[in-house]
């Protein structure tokens, strides 16, 4: 889809008008090598929690980029509290989970290693990378935190109190996620799906006895493990999240 | 998840008890030599048409299989009448879009070239190949319909009465989803999703006029063709179409 900024990056500084920021090799490179630009050519710089930047790159060498936020396009805004607990998958199919999900406007990446998992480790600093860009490419204001992994049962173990817990149960034996999601929780949700053979039994059975989760059902038809996770969580948006209001049209400011 | 057959497979072929069905060299050498079945092993069948049948592997050679529909596991069901109409993507995202629009239960997939269409052509038989595929891992009982790529434009002209047309309005202007779902339509639905670079202008203002269209959200981040394409079949089945009843629980059988 149209994308409104041409260029748009995330940093961890922070943003406040006429405090130029240093942005380190790796983005330098990328607006001089692979951009081209030069000193007084602008950009979108957002960091999660100063809202989105207009920017003028004030130098720009091999090793560093200086810029200098000039005025705030758009407010820091709340975003739905939404985690994505995943099994990890195989190389090109998580990396193209990391980047869907951060579209989808996940606000946190957990990688799980569930009883069945074939995957035994997760490179967290890809995952982080796919989310950036993805977060840059889609006009996200934050970037989702990527989670360490670690084990289903760990993780479970100590869950946060309030937040709803959706497992996707390829059984069929939860609730239509419609239904389930018209039930408004306040303190934050997330969403877990197996790995590519399912859950165990005793996971399930497990899942299922505990407070804070929410079985719930994908239809008659068996989902890959990352079309479950973006199914799961573009209907949350749609019905529990921040789609309801729109997207606002932000061509004005162009 | 996790898959209830082993080995599932879909025929053009009609399905009735111990009527015995031949299958194609392709098939023949995945059931010998991938899978490495012989005579006496099992498999279920589908064709679209006359549900899911239990057939026993009779006659398996290089050049062909013969197989004998044994009894019909499930019968054939009304499928939602939904179809994606979208813009040719490049390779690998084009095999997943197949693949994914497949597991969520599409009924036809229809290329179509906008006015920013990037790829100029499209391999119909590629895609109906990824959706078979698809279609023998999800448990579905039919295929989607590959439809002969054409202009946007075309496609319009030639619209089907009383079907309505949902358009991924990536400027914002459209009805958040949710709420643009919950009104049912009776004759038969179909989401639209725009190349990479968008709808121009003139093509978005002639789609909001025609009668049939509905132009919808999908919330306040730019969503890459690919997943707008999935998050709204996802939406339309999780709101308006078949997974509102949950999924059936078919371990019984196995």
């Amino acid at each position: 889809m149209a994308r409104l900024y041409q260029t748009r990056l995330h940093t961890g500084e922070s943003l406040a008008a006429g405090v130029a920021v240093t942005l380190p090799k790796g983005q330098a490179h990328y607006l001089r090598s692979v951009l081209r630009l030069s000193p007084g050519d602008r950009l979108a710089l957002f960091n999660g929690r100063d809202g989105e930047w207009l920017a003028e790159i004030s130098d720009l060498g091999k090793a560093l980029a200086l810029v200098t936020p000039l005025e705030q396009l758009r407010p820091q805004a709340v975003e739905p509290d939404l985690w994505l607990v995943f099994a990890p998958l195989k190389h090109a199919r998580i990396d193209y989970l990391a980047e869907k999900a951060t579209e989808l406007g996940v606000s946190a990446l957990c990688p799980v290693f569930t009883q069945r998992t074939i995957v035994s480790r997760v490179n967290e600093e890809r995952l982080l990378a796919n989310a950036i860009e993805a977060a840059e490419q889609s006009e996200r204001l934050s970037v989702p935190e990527v989670m360490p992994a670690r084990k289903l049962e760990a993780m479970l173990a100590d869950w946060p109190a309030g937040r709803r817990l959706l497992v996707c149960d390829e059984t069929g034996g939860g609730r239509p996620i419609s239904e389930a999601l018209a039930d408004n929780v306040s303190g934050g949700n997330a969403v877990l799906i197996g790995p590519e053979g399912g859950f165990t039994e005793t996971e399930l059975d497990g899942l299922r006895k505990l407070p804070f989760v929410t079985a719930i059902s994908l239809g008659p038809r068996v989902l890959r493990a990352d079309t479950a996770a973006l199914a799961a969580l573009a209907c949350f948006q749609a019905i529990a999240g921040d789609w309801r209001q729109g997207r606002p049209d932000f061509r004005g400011w162009a």
